[in-house]
């Protein structure tokens, strides 16, 4: 039989373990914050009927991995974890309202691969379902916000509100039926701005590519009212909900979505959060159809290159696909592999091959079940050990080994260490920072740099003094 | 458009929160160990190519999904996590050896669903890799005893070597190519006892449900040797390894397996680790074909029904189907989904519906920025807080949730309470215990069962103090 040629497909990618540290500090922080907050875990297949992943529309059918499963279902990867969320709220009726959950799970979409965008990536998401109450989007936003501030990076929130899209329909009197194609234009004001908005809400655009742009027709009149309400004052979240109660004053049952913004930001207000960490942009839609009311999203100040790292908003109608009725739900998404990558950029997460705290090397290979005990006395003391389990019997080579993999602290006992019940505790930081060659063990005995001879009824101690330097 | 009925595929499950709860405490407890042990998370792709998947033998061909992806390869969804870690130690040539890692990912297997056994399931895989050391096998053995110990079922850890069973087909006279047939039956043997064994290793049975069962076709001397191999005394370890050299003291080879199996237990042996937890038992084979040497087992000796929990050994060949030569390696895999059934039956997890510790009724609806600042308050002192965010505003149905959540503690503040800068704090376990059904705010204040009101700059101190009762 051939050698089968090791591969990933094109958009997947495996986590090596610095990669993969980063990323577990990353969920438990969110996790620790979620769980402060009373969200609690929940999990959902990874596989789901064709139907349930359609249920709300064909928006995001083309991204979707189908195929027949062995018992002839058609089905598919789960490409978000809002539809299977909104599928178990359907399916377990008695569970208890509101639902405050958190889920962090891989979902796989079958998009153009880039630097930071996969076909398979983990998103964290936090939902509050069964309640219509704002309070419940507000404490998503909170709930964000302290993961944020928790992880370090600066970051603005974005808030907006669907119904107030809903109304520039009626204020520009737009079609209804093109609502979302014109949300989906505004949506890119941000990062295209204002000029390449008004091309592509009219007569379309050549982007730089040369490729042709299709414009949604739209005419002047009515791009110019768009152009009024992105350009609404809004220095502060006052300034920006008074002008625009201005500017809708006429526009029927437009108070809803702007008393919802506005009930947001009463909240958070109290919280004492600085100027400009959480802002009202008119122009943020959330790319899914299913949004009903409050949407967010958050960009890093210094790696917006990254996109959206969060996004969210109500989804008052998705479940009612379910359900034939109407169940409130609210929810954000933490998009987990776009802020490793960004946090890595902004060197806010330390990226270590190890998370090792000492290494026992192997000096006397018949007497390994006795440095299996002086492994396990030191991570009784909550020390993070490893025993050298590799082939190299040579010093050097176990150093060397352990430097590799950046771990702190060797434990060396010899033949003469076990008969005195002694052992040679080592710095490894510090023989890497004066760059020092590890020699053979005669050669390294003789320097003893950053070394140490302790009673092994001191070792631990003496372990914890050394970490602590 | 219709409603779309909310259902999951046969043999897939959703975990809501209280088994979620359970779960990820059990997975919590064995990374904790594992890193102690200084093995380091990786993580790989749910999808690999299709012969990747099958690189070393069509063995699981049948309970793999597979399919072709939009690119037009065909692929499959991983069934485990060892041949994905053969393809990462072949493609990624870099890696430090040993390479010690572990990975909790769900995999997929087309199979007879039945309790406790799905189609979608989560492993929780060890490896160390590029060491033929057996100090590796046993510090795997050693760190599967470790989470055992800690998560607290009775257990019996099976230890066996695949070379000494190769042995048993030299010892034996058997055709070499019908080893494997051979060892899948004689691992039936502590589930369905010598008499199974022998009649499948001869003539073949006929089962209870009346269906034929093929027999190997061995004749008499050979079951008999079988049979003798397999009734050697093995009160102790020690007794257990002389009683085979003595057995096979005319086969050629026999010693390796029967060293390896002894230097296990030797490195075991100084841990003082009780007798009868780690025995040998030289039936056990586990059912893939790529073990190569030392291979376990661990049965939970009160949740029998479940099988194995634990798997593992050393498949030295494995990683040769991607480079060409062979790499040793040796690892464990937790079957996570039983083991967490397994520790509900014998109540060794906490089944609860959620983590907080704390929730703030909202009975001024105005002042819903003060409540979170009070949140806040709470828990920057570490305590879970949930707020309540659902839409009933009666102080009696805000209680009820909380109970049925399990919340112990909660805090009530009133318009009253917020004029004196008081808060209330509510034993809420202690109404449960009386089982007095909750008024409504009136009824209940006059009660004022296990509620004490309390100034609120004392307010976390006060329900840490309830808190600890």
């Amino acid at each position: 039989m051939g050698i089968v040629e090791p591969k990933i497909l094109r958009g997947f990618r495996d986590l090596l373990p610095t990669d993969m540290i980063a990323l577990e500090k990353i969920i438990s922080v969110i996790k620790d914050v979620c769980e402060s907050y009373g969200f609690i875990p929940t999990s959902t297949p990874a596989i789901e009927y064709k139907n349930i992943l359609l249920a709300y529309g064909e928006e995001t059918s083309k991204e979707v991995y189908f195929f027949e499963e062995p018992d002839g279902n058609m089905v598919g990867l789960r490409y978000d974890l809002t539809v299977p969320l909104s599928r178990v709220i359907a399916q377990y009726k008695n569970l208890p309202k509101p639902f405050k959950r958190y889920q962090v799970s891989t979902v796989w979409r079958y998009d153009k691969p880039n630097p930071g965008r996969f076909r398979e990536f983990i998103q964290f998401d936090i939902d509050a379902v069964g309640t219509s109450s704002i309070s419940a989007d507000s404490e998503i936003i909170l709930a964000i916000y302290d993961c944020l501030e928790r992880l370090g990076p600066s970051f603005i929130i974005r808030l907006n509100n669907r119904k107030i899209l809903n109304s520039l329909i009626v204020f520009a009197g737009i079609e209804p039926n093109m609502a979302r194609s014109v949300f989906r234009v505004i949506d890119k004001l941000e990062k295209q701005g204002i000029e390449v908005v008004k091309q592509e809400l009219g007569p379309g655009r050549v982007d730089i590519s040369g490729d042709k742009i299709k414009g949604l027709g739209l005419n002047e009149v009515q791009i110019k009212k768009i152009e009024e309400f992105l350009s609404l004052p809004k220095n502060t979240c006052s300034e920006a909900i008074d002008s625009l109660k201005e500017l809708f004053k006429s526009v029927k049952g437009a108070e809803e979505g702007i008393d919802e913004i506005k009930e947001i930001h009463d909240h958070l207000d109290c919280l004492s959060i600085p100027d400009g960490k959480i802002i009202i942009d008119f122009s943020i839609a959330r790319g899914l159809d299913y949004y009903t009311g409050p949407v967010f999203e958050v960009v890093l100040t210094d790696a917006k290159e990254y996109g959206s790292v969060v996004g969210g908003g109500r989804f008052d109608e998705l479940i009612g696909y379910f359900t034939g009725e109407n169940t409130p739900a609210t929810g954000a998404s933490v998009g987990i592999d776009r802020l490793l990558e960004a946090l890595k950029k902004l060197k806010l997460v330390k990226t270590k091959p190890s998370t090792a705290d000492v290494i026992i090397t192997i000096m006397v290979k018949d007497k390994l079940g006795e440095y299996q005990k002086i492994a396990k006395k030191i991570r009784d003391a909550g020390i993070k050990t490893e025993l050298y389990v590799g082939e190299k019997t040579s010093i050097k080579e176990q150093l060397k080994y352990a430097d590799k993999q950046d771990i702190p602290v060797a434990v060396i006992v010899g033949e003469d260490e076990f008969t005195r019940n002694e052992a040679s505790i080592k710095d490894l930081r510090v023989i890497k920072k004066q760059k020092i060659e590890i020699g053979e063990r005669e050669a390294y005995l003789k320097e003893r740099i950053g070394q140490k001879k302790v009673p092994m009824g001191n070792l631990v101690e003496e372990i914890k003094l050394m970490l602590k330097k």
